[in-house]
């Protein structure tokens, strides 16, 4: 791979999608703007929504739209494929199995590296369709590690910031997010995954304290490793 | 245009197309994801560099690359193509008639905003490329507009700017950036412009002071105006 080329099926939100573009550039080690991975991202936020979807099996599938964009990606020969949106991973295996280049998983990834750090209760924060698709209970069960989610209630506040706040493009409002952080600990989350990419936008924009993996940080690591651009090393748990 | 889809030929540099991405993003009066404006990005840092080619006719031409980018948006069937990198637009006249799709041109279309606001001394910062190549030069005459250069010396100093800070990852002097700023503004600018998406990139890092017209909020505007997304109103000079 001379000049590896990495696919994006993106847009889900489309900030998102920028901001993985900058985790990639970020987690890169290089001097000069040529050593940087290239990439060809799709970035289509009128892709139907992912949770919709999930609940409603009258609702609009993006499967038809995120298999055009795998296919598009395929035939211009990518290396590999990433999908900054957690809840899309549940046609994960619809995706995989249409094209023969690697489409890196987040969820399995992240549950891989809580594996490393020794995790054995981490938090999750999603949005309502990857937790009906059970994307992070099988992820995170293989590798043996209890997922801990918020309560029904709280759930209610997760899915408030992920639409109302960063899919609007409106401020979130810190506190409510500290309390389902810290709803969670007491629940004995050692680590609390944001596993919703439009989380990881909002963590971009305000200081959450420590304790945190984000999914993005884990896609955009193994997209640089996979990708064979050296990497700067550090730990994603902040 | 039921879903418009903007093309970007980017990765000069990865960091100022990510964040063209966002400045798209927060121009675009949405309330819904699905309501943000589709694009098909090929970011490719491995573009050799432009400032290379324009000085040194033996450098490695950007040209080819850009023109498979154009015109794999063609193909794909985009309405516009936008290149999130100034001195690229050099190149703009062999761009925009190899494909029938429209170009925005970042530099034409910030004279004419220039030119709106009544503007009759504009300072540009840009790399020496764009200044070699003259594209501000006659831009800004054509409509009557009196560009103000940095000095030689201060020169040095917007390329270290770009390309020891920016372009390699580095943080930026501010106080540097505020010399060049005042020297041009003691030669009369009333505004200077920010004409290398690489100062883009600064500027969204930190808090600049009054008086500055950004190429790549100029190129964001255009593009949400041209694929018709309704815009939010503001005024682009700080």
């Amino acid at each position: 791979m001379e000049h590896p080329v990495l696919g994006v099926i993106g847009g889900m939100g489309p900030g998102a999608t920028a901001c993985f573009m900058e985790r990639v550039l970020e987690m890169t080690r290089a001097e000069r703007e040529q050593e940087h991975l290239d990439m060809i991202v799709y970035n289509c936020p009128s892709i139907p929504d992912r949770t919709a979807a999930i609940l409603d099996p009258k609702a609009p599938s993006p499967l038809p739209k995120l298999l055009a964009a795998a296919g598009a990606l395929e035939a211009q020969g990518v290396d590999q494929i990433a999908i900054p949106c957690v809840t899309a991973h549940h046609y994960y295996d619809q995706l995989a199995q249409a094209v023969s280049t690697p489409v890196i998983h987040g969820v399995r990834e992240t549950a891989a590296y809580l594996k490393e750090l020794g995790v054995v209760r981490a938090g999750v924060l999603a949005t309502d369709g990857t937790l009906a698709a059970g994307l992070f209970d099988r992820a995170l069960e293989a590798r043996g590690i209890e997922p801990v989610y918020p309560s029904r209630f709280r759930q209610q506040d997760v899915m408030e910031l992920i639409y109302r706040c960063v899919k609007a493009g409106r401020r979130v409002d810190p506190a409510l997010f500290d309390q389902v952080g810290e709803s969670l600990r007491r629940q004995g989350a050692e680590v609390i995954v944001l596993g919703c990419t439009e989380l990881s936008l909002m963590k971009s924009g305000a200081s959450l304290g420590p304790g945190y993996l984000d999914v993005l940080d884990v896609l955009a690591r193994q997209a640089v490793l996979r990708c064979g651009k050296p990497l700067k090393a550090r730990l994603l748990v902040t």
